[in-house]
């Protein structure tokens, strides 16, 4: 359409690339790429194919045979004022901005689920760990509402990083200095392709660093790497609180999906989340993968980007699958062991921290130790032997809302 | 400040922590730190470490003698409504954004000194190459022209991603239940960690997710491995171009340090760019660090939080060392071979690709195919022997403007 | 086999199993496997699948009807004396060692293609270099020997790992205490595996080590990284050297396959060592994944070793097609510019080294210096100008045996 | 020496040479080498450091003043017949070969530590565990053992790598065409070089590939990542051993160091095996940035090969002092809670997993299901209610003995 518009295709040419490029975008020809995604030439037989079958189905459209390239030729009429070097980017950006809508939403579903389960187990008591080691009272509730506030922010960043997307080089051509272009066409390309995708797409202003650039996809993929990492964490965790169920942390239950094990009766396993941990392995190791291929970029062109593509894409399908599986088939039906959890609080040594400003550290830590050694509850020491606090105090501080909502100290 | 205005610090006991805190900003203190960096316990022992050294310079700011806890103590007093679990990723940030503004200003003076290259060999003619094949001409200005650029943009994208940081969770203590903290405490100890640091700082919305949260440093972390890889993409080109001096592209000159070989006389080595490389490679590697980290934190804290801090303030120090040494060790003192490079391009096969709109793709790889074969040059094709333009027509491409600012095409 | 000398299966049930087992073996039952690579419960979910395909074909065996487990059970019959955490570790070791031995063969066809043309190439001069810098002069012959050489290294380290591959863990059952195996089992089994497979297999002298050790997959990868770094760098090389065709070193031409660019007429591309080097960059990001989920295993299992399975698999098959294609549609058909290249190394100024023997380093020194100010060449200087050498003593010195094979020294 | 016997070196310079290397071999010169460790020029700054050190060291015993080069030059004799391309990478790996020595001796010792451990708790009956369920009984002393085990086949993988550095290309010079070194010189080095160090130095068959590889370095790289991940694995074994102490598996108490928290009193932290992890992914990172450099080298160099050395160096010496704090402050001092793991045991359903060949693995499947329902025990069900099984029965499967090694299997 710029093309025409800048009176270098003529009318009936241009006519027949856009009939043929509608039925593109329709899917119609999508089988007529036999290309495999990483390819060496930084995309050269994708356009190249691109080129070509849009000349045939535009030759069809004017009634010609296939082949009849005297009447619309692939790279002099297809191809014009453009290169791989501009095209093949920016197609691999807008593709990916659309991507990344979808992960968005498998995503935001995500964090609307644990948030749900936060919200279920608003008085679920249970205890707070660091290093593993019993630490303090918290909710189970404000557990899960941490996971989704997580992922939360992940979403903010993502769409943030995603905006970076929509600056192309179009009409750079080769190598950025827009030879074989005419004057504006980079310009008025860019605005058709905002009009035709709807997206807020905007021409680089440093073309020739546009062409060789590929820092996008670096803070892309370093991007989707943290949002594997929070993903991988929060299934460790789930692993964790449902170990057992006997002889483990036993907090929670997951859904049971399928026997656990091909010798020991009765074992379930936490398989989704294992599943979701190795996907997350996998978009971590890819991660890499770009990373090398964007510091092999020599000169005016990285050459690599196919194996950008090919890595990105399949980052986000796998984490897309990853989210969708874990929300569906593990977070919806998690359940809570309510009583078993409250019990281990208030058996635990750690609740002697919230005695801190009334007795001071160092009387807590002898308290501490005393349990330790003799197996006694705090309750015990604090309350029955040593009358340290009377019964209300000690009702008052370890009510639930005090000890999932610290209401502020005693001195 | 913020425990006496909650009435939790008596004023003579928190005035006299004001004055140690003062002591130990102002540097005073700083040998009184034998903690190794990397360190088990999440932080605890630099916390307890600077606790106790600020109880105890308190004490002699009251006349007590050291150790005399039971007037100023570390815990009760110092680390008053704090835990390490708040104290310590609160102080690694605000550090990380002050050293961030140091690398900040390295960074643009480095994207400065690539700019004024670039204006320097605006007029300077070379080979623009991609796949290292030879491919259209362009001005060495523009190529040192996108060094800037690219640096440029990674500015912008490290504020942004040095902005997440001012998001706190102090006043959080043990696992972000708030627990031992007075009412109102997090909001006012923001409040005041704002005034005292002069930057924006914000206490998190979910204190829960904000204790065990590593995502600014994974985000981050990737930030600084992107600039990395882009640095060490232009080390790489800056090595690429001055290779030779004879057999090789020479089309640059670097400033000549120290001789370059203990055996091969007159050698003179990138010793520069290949300082940055290794640099860079480190803060690649640094980032996977950082990662495994970060996905290893279990539940509700990461304890492997001095890994990350030793690591990020490394990646930052070696960066802003790289860039300084790059900017005045070499690129300030670059020269370029003109009249190579130039020569080069006349001589190249690649200057065909202007003549596509007059000629047609399939004659031009014809003319291409036989100036490879026989060894001719395009002009002597295109202008002397088949006559395909004029010697006009040629002088008007092939201008020094028309090939580094293609005016339009010729059809 | 081994549960029916031992008297624990019934040998009807035995031998219906071994006849199902000869099927799968032989292809005929693959497409009965439904289930992902990547999967969670430690590969739980096809054990089970490979159990259930057994046990029904053997039940077809035996004249029953699908699903009549009463007579032939997936659990107690083919699953007997087993469990997946010592038949999916085995079956994986197998089936690698066996893949290894293509990879092997592939990698030692490429090796022999590279040494092929060390030969061939055995008589052209050419200018070594360090640091991308002129050095001194070798024969092109001698820089793809090299490159046979290290490559026939990795063949005899990728046979030591490989090596590893052959000590499992079966029969050590769930935990590796062999709980529900009859004593004598795992020795015996072993034995049978040997035999069926023809492989050295040994079985693991501490079984509970065994079952949850992933270390010879991690020493696997590292190896396969390694070669993957290997050939990557024997690739840049390879598109360093044919750059050009006019403005790069064009020492070697590789095979045209395919017209380089959409815009750019004549253009050739290195596209298939570039291929090549993303494989590499893939197989280095896989071995990170592979890393992540060795350190990721807890206490008595590695519940993640699917995703070692389905990364190893992918590692050496990508690997595999990357040397195949590099030999067959690369390698074998490199040409060299023999002429080119040699006037490049008379022409140049590391040559002088030769001299230092005779003249010593600083004299040398004084001569590059003036070379590369004056643009003359080092014959001028040392026999034209100066009279250092005599001409005899040039065409000793620089002879082509003498350049690419040093006789020893003069002083 | 070399030099000498071969009539290249003067007697009294090649002495004076000789007398100063030894001074700089015990120690006494080390504090003249100011240069950094990372640096550009491969090693040509230390390699010339080197070289001016022992010159003016030799002067000096020949009685010359400093810089008196006109008698005993850096280059023409100390430097005589070598390059920084063979010298630097021949120090290195005797160097490394050295420190590997060290690192394995501490390696040894971490490996008997957890040896004697498997000892002393043979006989404490604990809960197995696979995807952190409960899986099956068996023995601390088991999976202490296996911790040993793990430990004792790196030690022989690390020492067959280790033999891989002894491979040099000493006296290859410049790009490994020996050029100004005599004939048979890097022959003759080598010997002298394995009589000097002790060490079964041999030199490499093709010297120009020799210079530029940097295999061993890689696979060492890559070994010591192993090394790394198998320690997190246990370390993080050991942190989810010793969780609790009341709300975690409690099985094992890990040396107390100091005072866990500055709010949570009594709280104890497993700093030891956290900073061991936290080495680990130092390690880790480190191999990425050797895997970067490694497939950076270009042509006949790889120039990066300082940051290898400076990351090896530290891979090492972190590694080591790892193994030796663990092993004293944490292995060494661990004790079992003996009563707690058995107690769990009894308690489990994953006990009625022995029972699988009696009854059948969908009975079993049963009896626990009912048992996680009901929270009975599975002595109460199969025993006291349901009869399966007789007192004697029981008695005999779950002794002790026959829980940790069971004997066969009872159908």
């Amino acid at each position: 359409m710029a093309n025409m518009e800048l009176g270098i295709l003529r009318r009936n040419i241009g006519e027949a690339i856009v009939k043929a490029s509608d039925r593109l975008i329709a899917g119609e020809l999508t089988d007529q790429f036999p290309t495999d995604m990483i390819q060496g030439g930084a995309g050269t037989s994708v356009n190249m194919n691109a080129n070509e079958v849009i000349a045939n189905a535009g030759l069809e459209y004017m009634g010609h045979p296939k082949g009849a390239y005297e009447y619309l030729h692939p790279n002099n009429h297809v191809n014009c004022s453009q290169s791989t070097n501009d095209t093949y980017p920016t197609a691999l950006r807008i593709a990916l901005y659309l991507k990344i809508n979808e992960l968005l939403l498998s995503l935001d579903h995500l964090q609307k689920s644990f948030g749900k389960k936060g919200k279920e187990f608003a008085n679920v008591l249970k205890m707070g760990r660091t290093q593993l080691q019993d630490a303090v009272p918290m909710s189970l509730g404000a557990e899960f509402n941490a996971f989704a506030t997580t992922l939360r922010e992940d979403l903010q960043r993502l769409r943030e990083i995603q905006a970076l997307l929509t600056e192309v080089n179009i009409g750079a051509t080769a190598i950025g200095t827009t030879i074989n272009a005419p004057a504006g066409y980079p310009e008025l390309v860019t605005q058709y392709l905002g009009e035709v995708t709807g997206l807020p797409i905007v021409l680089a202003t440093d073309l020739v660093e546009a062409t060789s650039d590929t820092g996008a996809f670096v803070l892309l993929s370093g991007m989707l790497k943290r949002t594997a990492v929070k993903v991988s964490k929060i299934c460790n965790d789930l692993r964790l609180l449902s170990s057992g169920p006997r002889v483990g942390l036993n907090e929670i239950n997951l859904p049971q999906l399928q026997p656990g094990s091909s010798i020991m009766p009765g074992k379930v396993n936490p398989v989704i989340p294992e599943v979701v941990n190795q996907t997350a392995y996998y978009v971590i190791g890819s991660d890499l993968t770009i990373t090398m291929v964007a510091e092999a970029g020599q000169l005016q062109l990285n050459v690599m980007e196919p194996v950008i593509a090919f890595s990105l894409f399949n980052m986000i399908t796998y984490l897309q699958q990853a989210f969708d599986t874990l929300r569906l088939k593990c977070v919806d039906g998690i359940t809570a062991n309510a009583d078993v959890s409250k019990a281990m609080v208030m058996n635990s040594i750690g609740i002697v921290t919230a005695l801190n400003p009334l007795l001071g550290y160092e009387t807590c830590a002898a308290i501490a130790k005393e349990a330790l050694k003799t197996g006694k509850t705090i309750h015990q020491i604090v309350v029955e032997e040593k009358g340290y606090i009377t019964k209300e105090q000690w009702n008052d501080i370890y009510s639930f809302e005090n000890m999932i909502h610290p209401h502020g100290i005693y001195t």
